[in-house]
């Protein structure tokens, strides 16, 4: 699949594949007669029946599971929305590949491959309070960067971002796709000041005045008020959709990344889960808006995607729990009285 | 340690071990200088800390897991107030011995050793809404099976139980010990119909009226209004703060097991975490007096320690990044701006 142009997406998203109703339904047979009453594995019963309408088989596997976290930088850290430098961002790329990352020791528990993929990271996007932040050929390279990152025989696809300064991006694009102004969508961050807290907000509605023309087309804001980490989790997240290969959000800017795919196709996100809720401000909002309901809430927010990968060990709960428990006939436990 | 009288119980509360605030403090200095906004990992941080304060170490360690699961029989259970005959807690016990049940696997992938106690299951308590279910003697011996079952060398316990009947009975339990009757505590169990429902609240007003004399005094009521396997759970939460070993509760019936410990000193259970939040109606309530706050919220229901092995799994990325990751010394990254 090659996007030549924003179209090219649009047209791609009205065309996607549907889960395996088959599969599903054959999942929830298995877990009607596994020796627990109906229903008390509670959410890890809906997650073996989810992945396996996506992987189209009555039980499912997790033998290959892919982390992609993508990092980039962006032209808005210059206004001074965020607690930490922007040359953080490659230190953090270099920390990821020496293993001294969070996500890094949670990819080891969960038994995860993780890949991580900078993208022109010397080179931030424009400032998109005074202009677009990328143009469509920018937009379009990242998006297919993350497109055709997505490996081979892949059972699973946990998502996220590194990149100073994104939670104010996210909070852009999400106040342009959603509405309510930056009071709604932005928040302290990696726990930015009441001063860059501040610059944050003025920066965010900045962002909308000067993009107000371009608000109603999904795309568009992606490229103009988003980041080349974002456009990659989009591209990535939409190659999964094409070969039905299940994928977890991580928080509120791997969330947001998404949306414009949901805003293009109500359905775009069937193959989505999201990993958790994140003590970001906007991420409860957001999911909520999304219709995504969160598998952890645990005050994480951190990024990286290690609240999507946390998310994984609940995925291998209940595959277990799906794969390996007997029958009641098997066991010879009798069923209700 | 031998207890050959409710008051023995009441004295050993009183005289607990506390946690050690200085590997505590250890653990949240280092916490500090990992390569991550502080705070960002959110409970994963608090839970590597409150593993350093009762291990002891400022580097806990999880190597050796244990799950403990008691079952016991019901004398109430024959008042028609479960969706399931009495015979299945000694068929469970046997699924969970030939490793066919939820627990087995949770237990596989959270890398446990589980132990399950079968508890004189062909000698159901007595009905507690006509008489004591334990006698003082019976309850001893059930909180005593409990205390020694802690193995050596334990790094964390997770407990959970196995009892047709027992929601009744944590029911009638947290409505004797917190007020607000049958109304409040009564849920749906495995699944009764409504019919079987009312027979619970029935059951549960008859207890409390019956044993309306002793509701001051949670021991007693422990064992009047109680099971072997919740008295065996109260026994090993106590051995394990006696021991300082951290301990995970499972769901409504776990955690009403040892609300006497917490009656009878506030502070018993500091070295115990909620695993999570069940789907049966009166959990969320009681964590809520008890102030304890759930690590996951699935909508389980099922027991067998199945929600406490799960939530082993947040222990264990919370400890891999305590341990594992890089500080931002060693990995060269900047710290705020």
């Amino acid at each position: 699949m090659h996007f030549s142009k924003l179209d090219d997406i649009a047209a791609f998203c009205r065309d996607l594949p549907k889960g395996d109703s088959t599969a599903a339904d054959a999942a929830a047979a298995r877990q009607q007669v596994l020796t627990k009453p109906p229903g008390s594995l509670g959410r890890l019963e809906e997650l073996a029946i989810w992945l396996a309408r996506w992987q189209g088989r009555e039980k499912p596997r997790l033998d290959r599971v892919a982390i992609s976290v993508f990092a980039g930088n962006h032209g808005v850290a210059a206004r001074g929305v965020s607690a930490y430098p922007a040359e953080v961002t490659a230190q953090m790329v270099a920390n990821f590949s020496a293993g001294g990352a969070a996500i890094n020791q949670i990819a080891g528990i969960a038994g995860a491959e993780l890949t991580v993929e900078a993208i022109d990271l010397d080179r931030p996007t424009c400032d998109f309070t005074v202009s677009a932040a990328m143009d469509t050929d920018e937009f379009l390279r990242a998006f297919d960067i993350g497109f055709r990152s997505v490996p081979e025989n892949c059972d699973l696809l946990a998502v996220g971002e590194m990149g100073i300064a994104n939670t104010t991006t996210a909070a852009a694009l999400c106040a342009a796709l959603l509405g309510g102004g930056a009071e709604r969508w932005a928040g302290r961050g990696t726990g930015v000041d009441d001063a860059g807290w501040a610059r944050k907000r003025t920066a965010i509605e900045a962002a909308l005045d000067f993009h107000r023309g371009i608000l109603a087309d999904p795309l568009r804001v992606a490229a103009s008020i988003g980041g080349r980490e974002l456009a990659a989790i989009a591209g990535s997240v939409l190659a999964a959709r094409s070969r039905r290969i299940p994928v977890l959000l991580d928080g509120f800017v791997a969330t947001s990344a998404v949306l414009p795919l949901a805003r293009l196709a109500p359905d775009a996100l069937e193959h989505c889960r999201a990993g958790h809720v994140s003590a970001e401000a906007g991420h409860r909002a957001l999911l909520s808006e999304m219709k995504l309901d969160p598998l952890l809430d645990l005050g994480m927010r951190l990024g990286e995607a290690s609240g999507a990968a946390t998310a994984i060990l609940l995925l291998r709960a209940a595959l277990a729990c799906h794969n390996g428990m007997a029958s009641f006939a098997e066991a010879g436990v009798s069923g209700r009285a």
